[in-house]
C-alpha cells in the first residue's frame, strides 16, 4: 500500500532515529561486527540495538550509559518454543542488561483457535520481564485479519507493551495495512511496532503515518541518510 | 555436485524411509497438521518425526509404540540462545517425550574462533539429552571449509552423536561435497544428517552416496513415492 509522498510526515534524520530499532539478527555475527553495530546506534542516536539472546552481554557493556536500549528477541523466529523455554530465555536476557523484549506469540496455537494458550504464554513472558519493555510480534504475514485482531487483544490483555507485526523471517514484514489495523485495534494504550522489509526513509514514513510508534529496520543508517539527504537537499524535503 | 545417477545407492522406499526425519518445522502448523503429519509417517516407516518443541507432546503422545522416533529442535534456526536455555529447552524436550535433538551451533562465536564456547554449548545440550540423542547442526552454508571440519571436530569432542548440515533457514541447504567433508571429518564415529533441499529420491540418494546415515526432509513421501515409481516401474529400477 503505497501512499502519496506528500502525505506524510516530514521527519528529519535525528526524529527518525528516534523510532528505530537498530537491528541485526544474522546468526552468524561475531563480536566485532556486533560491537560495530552498537557504536552506530549510538552515533545516530537509534532508539536501541535488536539482537539474538547471546549477543546480549555484550550489547548492554557497549551501551551502557549511553541511553540507546538493549533490545533481545525471545522464541525467535518461529515462537514454538514451550513458555517455561520462553520465560528462561527472556528472564535470562534482563539479567544480563536487555532494556526490551520481542517475543513471537505461538502462532499455532493462535491458528488452532486456542486463545488462552496465546494470552498465557504472552503474560508469563511478561512477569519475566521486569521492567523491560515487551513487544509482542504476531507475524501478520501467516494470519487472516481477524487473527492479527485477535492476536492483538490478547497481547494488551496480557499486559504487552507494544504489539510488533513481523520477524522477517516468514515470508512477509510489515505492511502500513497491518500497522492500521494493529492501530485501530489497540488504540493509544500500546505501542505498535513495524517491522520486515522496512529499507528506505519513505517505507518508515509509511509505517509512521499508518500508526507505528516504533521501526524495526536492518537498513537504519540508509534509513536516516535519506532522511538527512532529503531535509538537506536541493529539493528543500517537503 | 550431481552425480551420474547409475552410481547412487539402489534403495527402495522402505529402506530409504528408515532413513528419514519426516520434519514439519512451519511456526504456523497446528494440531492437526502435526497429528497428520504423524500418521504419515507410521505409513510409510519414517525414521522419525521432527518438529517445534512446543508440538513435543502431542507427537511423542501420537507415536507412543510405533517405533518412530520422536525428533525436537533446540535453539533453532539461529542458534544465538544461550547455553542455559538451549540446555532448558533440551530438558524439556527430552521430559516431554523427544527421543532425538537437533540443537544448532553458537555459529558467531565458531566464526570468531571461540572453539570452547562452542564445544561447551555442546557439551551442556549433550548433557540434558540422557538417553536422547544428540544432532548438532553447523550450518555449513555460513562457514567455510576449515570451519566446517571445526565445528564437526567440536562436536564429536562435545559427545555429540550426529553432525547435521543445515538447517534449512539461513538460505542454503545439504550439499554432497559437504556431506562427504563431514563424513571425513567425523570417520564412522558420528552419524551425518543431511538436511535443507533434499526434496527427491536423487537428492536423498546423492546425500547417502556421500556419507549422510539420516535425511531431513518435508518431501519425505514425495520421496519415497519416487523411490517406489521407480522399484516397481516399466523401467525396472536401477
Amino acid at each position: 500500500m503505497t501512499e502519496p509522498t506528500n502525505t506524510l510526515p516530514n521527519l528529519g534524520a535525528a526524529e527518525l532515529a528516534a523510532y528505530i530499532d537498530h537491528t541485526l539478527l544474522r546468526p552468524d555475527a561475531g563480536t566485532a561486527e556486533i560491537a560495530a553495530w552498537c557504536d552506530e546506534a549510538v552515533t545516530h542516536g537509534f532508539k536501541s540495538v535488536c539482537v539474538n539472546p547471546i549477543q546480549i552481554p555484550l550489547v548492554a557493556a557497549k551501551l551502557a550509559g549511553t541511553g540507546v536500549g538493549v533490545c533481545s528477541v525471545i522464541g525467535f523466529p518461529f515462537g514454538a518454543s514451550p513458555t517455561a523455554v520462553k520465560v528462561a530465555e527472556a528472564a535470562w536476557v534482563v539479567a544480563h542488561g536487555a532494556t526490551e523484549v520481542d517475543m513471537v506469540i505461538d502462532i499455532g496455537a493462535l491458528k488452532d483457535g486456542r486463545a488462552e494458550v496465546v494470552r498465557a504464554d504472552i503474560a508469563a513472558v511478561k512477569a519475566a520481564c521486569g521492567s523491560a519493555l515487551l513487544k509482542v510480534i504476531i507475524e501478520a504475514c501467516l494470519l487472516d485479519d481477524e487473527q492479527k485482531a485477535l492476536a492483538c487483544r490478547l497481547s494488551a490483555e496480557a499486559g504487552a507493551d507494544f504489539v510488533k507485526t513481523s520477524t522477517g523471517f516468514a515470508g512477509g514484514g510489515a505492511t502500513a495495512k497491518d500497522v492500521a489495523l494493529m492501530r485501530r485495534t489497540v488504540g493509544s494504550a500500546l505501542g505498535v511496532k513495524a517491522s520486515g522489509g522496512v529499507r528506505t526513509r519513505d517505507d518508515a514514513l509509511r509505517m509512521i503515518a499508518a500508526g507505528a510508534s516504533r521501526i524495526g529496520a536492518s537498513a537504519s543508517i540508509a534509513i536516516v541518510a535519506e532522511a538527512d539527504a532529503v531535509s538537506t537537499g536541493a529539493k528543500g524535503g517537503y
